[in-house]
């Protein structure tokens, strides 16, 4: 793509600012006045920005951050209640609009490269669902964290599946039925979020790993994300059968060749892949 | 159900004691000089009280507590040596009472209204579990925890069952074949409970998380618990389409419309599922 | 088997040494000059070690630790190479050795005994993969571990396999994308390790825990290590069921009645199975 295609096309984006640098891409939820909140406009950007960079090869890593003092607030509420006056009293876009945050909450797990979560600030409901998506996180000191559907007679059913794949059981069950914040140090003793960086920093440290991320040869991460999370789901046998086919094939990849020799020659690895 | 009539029930169970107040219901395990032992009484009462508390839409939360030094000692081993000189040596009835403490246990996991434990003193054997089995479990500074079947020739296999999907695999496995005495304050941190109140007043702060929950609309929570259990079994596209349809339903009911409704007029919603 | 047959066999591994001491197994890699490498040789030593030790009813637990300053690295990269001038660019092998690694891994899980891994210094690759697959871990102060096959174009997916079964989605995915150390402190609060002991006394720590274990009732532990890794891949009603038939079918062996009657007699147990 030339740098004039990319520029309008990253101008056609209503709701979240994409940049992309050194092979790492930086989408950013710009809707601060709403509290970033994951509207019917919002969701179907983030998504389309994730489909645009899934066929650019250049770009390696992710970072998803936040403009404003709130990363994300979850659902746009207004447009949950002006729906209630539809013919089905809102059933059909209740629906349609879960089907859609879950289907991109996915999209996050499904993305060939890794995404990393930079929070500053309050991530909320379908917010803090998105942190707990991402394969990585990291929290500026003062990032907050809360499940609190509870307190509004709408449990947080759907950020329940990411969360409680995040932490224990017990840590994610709390948040849910207590609805409270959870500050950014409880977060990482959760397992929540990887690392703690000084206020207003997140960013920062996201894009340092990231740039990590983005410096190793692009299949065998693309591969190794993808099986991470298939494997997961299987037991130890079929998980190991199917790891070791994974692992074969990428064997058999030149940059493997590449880096293993690199590695026995004491050298920089070339990658071709990249 | 009338106050006299409640009393009079609450009189006829002869191993607890259970309470309600203001939308909590204590239940506590009265018999300290059994160490609390989980006999086929004791098991009969829980499961009982528990029964009748699920039908009962004025109890929010449970708290789940004991009476003395042990929490509970787990299962009641002069019972189980009694039955040796069965017909059998005893294999009908061990059958039976691991059938029935076994369902007991997954009784407090679908039981409608979360169950918080609170922990003073010891929590061993089928004690532990009672607390790994509970949605939400605080310790006193001063509370201990051990599954110690593997020095007596009897592996805590059933307890197994619940601590090992609340804690990590070789925190689990380090209870379990060491058999030692677990501290509060590792207890913590291997996430097998969530707070830790000053040494006797685990109750009170159990009480206090119960009451938040019970200020909340009921049927979110009783969906949302339920919920959590289920689509921790299924893999992730799978829980996501439940989740889902659980969660449109949810946005359906008359208390979400009013607590949405609430937060974006900024006042304090009314319940009608209170 | 006689102590000199004991010898003679000890004497037959050429990548390991193996000694038995008071009912516990110490697996030692012992090829530290390559860096402990699993190559086929170390592979088919401890695979054959632990096959060995199975069918020995007087090791109660097994030790596995190394000499050198790293306890493994993981594959041998050298042997990996060789094998690219095959007449298949290898992939033979490739699928072979990782059949072969994913067995010893399971052999690890499946070992009737308690395996405990004591680290000292680098355990990177299949050789962190090694000390996941362990039932218990113990860490020297200065050990290090890394999942690191990315930053050579190879990443670490069987090792995976173990290491997402033991700690966090985040963590895991953490070492996996980044391929960077992770401190023992870090291993610990992750779940990697159980404990951590002052530099260079890992190996005693292990022994300690593993002489602990060796003083049970063999039986129970075969029983309960099985039962553990089983019912971890059931659902809650399925995992019930079958630990309950475990169980009774322990509490029918004689050293349960033993145990229970010495705890009720406040004696100490004599293990007929020891």
């Amino acid at each position: 793509m030339s740098e004039a295609s990319a520029s309008e096309m990253e101008a056609s984006w209503g709701f979240i600012r994409l940049q992309r640098a050194s092979g790492v891409a930086i989408l950013t939820l710009a809707r601060p006045a709403s509290r970033n909140s994951l509207s019917d406009g919002m969701m179907a950007d983030v998504s389309g920005a994730l489909t645009e960079l899934a066929d650019d090869a250049s770009v390696r890593a992710i970072v998803l951050d936040a403009e404003g003092p709130v990363f994300s607030a979850g659902h746009d509420l207004k447009e949950i209640q002006a729906h209630r006056s539809d013919n089905d009293r809102g059933r059909t876009y209740f629906e349609s609009v879960l089907a859609r945050c879950s289907a991109l909450m996915t999209q996050i797990v499904r993305q060939p490269q890794p995404v990393i979560a930079a929070v500053e600030g309050m991530a909320t409901a379908a917010g803090c669902q998105l942190v707990a998506s991402c394969d990585l996180a990291v929290a500026g000191a003062g990032a907050r964290f809360c499940t609190p559907g509870v307190n509004i007679g709408l449990f947080c059913h759907t950020p329940m599946v990411a969360l409680s794949r995040s932490v224990g059981r017990k840590h994610a069950m709390e948040m849910l039925l207590l609805g409270e914040w959870v500050e950014a140090p409880e977060a990482h003793r959760m397992g929540l979020v990887n690392r703690i960086a000084p206020a207003g920093e997140a960013r920062s440290l996201a894009l340092e790993l990231a740039q990590k991320i983005a410096s190793k040869s692009r299949v065998p991460v693309k591969l190794g994300k993808a099986a991470f999370y298939t494997q997961a789901e299987m037991g130890l046998d079929d998980a190991y059968a199917y790891a070791s086919r994974v692992m074969a094939e990428n064997m058999m990849a030149r940059d493997a060749d590449e880096g293993i020799s690199a590695v026995i020659g004491k050298r920089t690895p070339q990658w071709e892949d990249r």
